[in-house]
């Protein structure tokens, strides 16, 4: 065997960011660990009682590749009722990150270009390197809003794609909707497929959600439940567009994922009728919490959505920073894993209380700490 | 929104003659179904037992994306055992399908050429054309025995993979040791990647199974649960072979699949406990009474595994006989749909042994027929 083996879109693929942190990582025992991207809340169990029903009642063999009939005609009525476009049609993924694999893979040719604004959720960059498509980087620092001006320069004839996530991941950023319009605009006026990642549309803490769908019937959404539902080990997620886009998605489904895990599909239609209001809440006074504990030693900018703050180091790039808060027991994530830029560190908030307060003091120390 | 979203690569995968025989099927109340790629039994009560533990159990958020550590050490024992190769590793993946997807991105670069042995298992095809590879098909008809010299005949500087399959799907061929000897010399001598699908390894009736990863250390192998243990819905499958391609592999997971569903991968610890001998035995009594009901009418080739015949038509074009098929109320694929060639039929005899007794009679009938 050579290492010529490997396909070339492989070797362009450089994962070695977050791998570096787990490496740094590896000899913690107990840490602070503020780095986890998923809620720290197990499934509810009227969802986990709907999961079990369905292993017993046999659904667990292959269903239809778009996903079974009731949880498309639920997730349909809910789309049609909140768009109200005549040609939004959705279907059932193997999570977001499979969805995303699939749009990509259906929208974009080696040498077309994807708008990802920086910071960036890291599968974003890779997945558009395993295209053979150019992420092209949207400046957002340093307070991680959309400026639609700097898209439009961005814009060439090879543009195929725009990726919008508000809330973001890892900014906390909630795009506001006068920046959403334009964007959504934009791309309508340009032809350009507009891609709304859509997870963490249940945290939103200060604003009601906006989705650039609602001025683009042509946006392609993103969404599903893992991260409202904690259900990230579940591998479900959805995804709602142009029914042209959406068909061809499903058949590529058809020859790579299958069809999501089908049990947790029947679960679904569980977790569509479950409230997340108390969680959410939840999230909200552990955001607060952490602004107020950290106010007055780093600046903080985004932070209105989903559970992550990404903040700039005191000192020291990104990586020297989350290397000497491994020191102190901390677990952070360095800006670079997220960024052309290693200036800042992504913390998240989707731990218990006291596990953030002991990160607050930490980050504090370090802060009042010559680097 | 323009058609000309869609990449190149979708459009080039034509995925169409499955739907032609849905479309065709979809009128059909009740039909004798010998179309379906799946067992007919439910996942066993053990192994759903324990998938509902590992949920109570609160295995529901992200594993790691090479998989749960208990499942990986049980494979890897399991396959140091088989193999005693020094330098073979195991990951997770979700489902066969997804391990084919992995393995041929990351193997083939855009003109690389995968050698396929026609009657293929469709999504080989399809996949291939994902990767911007060419599928270069070597001709098994009419007993589906792999003939390796003319696989050495088509063999360019431009191969980059073989992929065997055996048992095979469509046609339960089972390739003979010193086929699969001469195929696993040949890529090592040449250098070439060969992918060994052994989803149906269970399924052999006459004859014990053999990998050609006993003759070739490098042989990528990609095997799985949903078959042998029913659990095709449930997304799970294995891949093991050269550190160095699985460690390329699970990066290319971590931006798609991300992991295989959580809880599955625990409850596969039982399935691996779990003796599916007397389910093989009922297919293989399936197999033989088929064989037998058949066998004045039909030339009957491959047929050692697996729980498919491929089937030479009496008369007329694949898509005509089965066409006829369904006007008789029997569902069966045409053979166009796994091969160049539409001469002939694939029939899956998962089914009941009544629904076989109906279908072989309705094929008895229509052999008898005049086209």
């Amino acid at each position: 065997m050579s290492e010529s083996w490997i396909s070339d879109r492989l070797n362009a693929i450089d994962a070695s960011g977050v791998r570096k942190v787990f490496d740094l990582a590896a000899n913690m025992t107990n840490p602070v660990n503020l780095s986890i991207g998923q809620p720290h809340f197990d499934t509810p169990d009227e969802i986990k009682a709907a999961l079990k029903q369905a292993v017993d009642d046999g659904y667990n063999a292959y269903s239809q590749t778009q996903g079974i009939a009731p949880l498309r005609e639920k997730l349909q009525a809910r789309i049609d009722s909140e768009y109200q476009h005549a040609d939004r049609k959705v279907f059932v993924s193997s999570g977001t990150s499979g969805a995303l694999m699939l749009s990509l893979c259906t929208l974009v040719n080696p040498g077309d270009e994807v708008i990802i604004f920086d910071p960036y959720f890291v599968m974003y960059k890779h997945l558009t390197t395993l295209t053979g498509g150019k992420a092209v980087l949207v400046d957002t620092y340093p307070d991680y809003k959309i400026d639609v001006g700097k898209v439009r320069d961005a814009l060439t004839d090879r543009t195929k794609v725009i990726l919008c996530n508000s809330p973001s991941n890892p900014t906390g950023e909630v795009v506001d909707e006068k920046a959403l319009r334009e964007l959504a605009e934009l791309a309508s006026e340009r032809d350009i497929a507009l891609i709304s990642d859509e997870i963490y549309r249940a945290f939103c803490y200060d604003e009601p959600f906006v989705s650039p769908a609602k001025f683009n019937d042509q946006t392609i959404v993103i969404d599903g439940f893992s991260k409202s539902h904690s259900m990230t080990g579940l591998r479900i997620g959805f995804v709602h567009g142009p029914e042209h886009v959406i068909s061809q998605m499903t058949k590529l489904q058809q020859f790579t994922f299958v069809c999501a895990p089908h049990p947790v599909q029947w679960a679904v239609l569980t977790a569509m009728d479950y409230d997340v209001s108390g969680r959410v809440d939840e999230y909200h006074q552990k955001r607060d919490f952490m602004v107020k504990e950290l106010a007055d030693d780093y600046e903080i900018a985004g932070a209105g959505g989903a559970f992550y703050l990404f903040l700039k180091t005191p000192w020291g790039t990104g990586t020297e920073f989350v290397t000497e808060a491994i020191k102190h027991n901390l677990l952070i994530i360095p800006g670079g894993v997220f960024s052309s830029r290693d200036t800042h560190f992504r913390l998240s908030y989707a731990a218990e209380d006291d596990t953030l307060q002991r990160g607050a003091e930490i980050l504090r120390t370090l802060a009042r700490k010559d680097g």
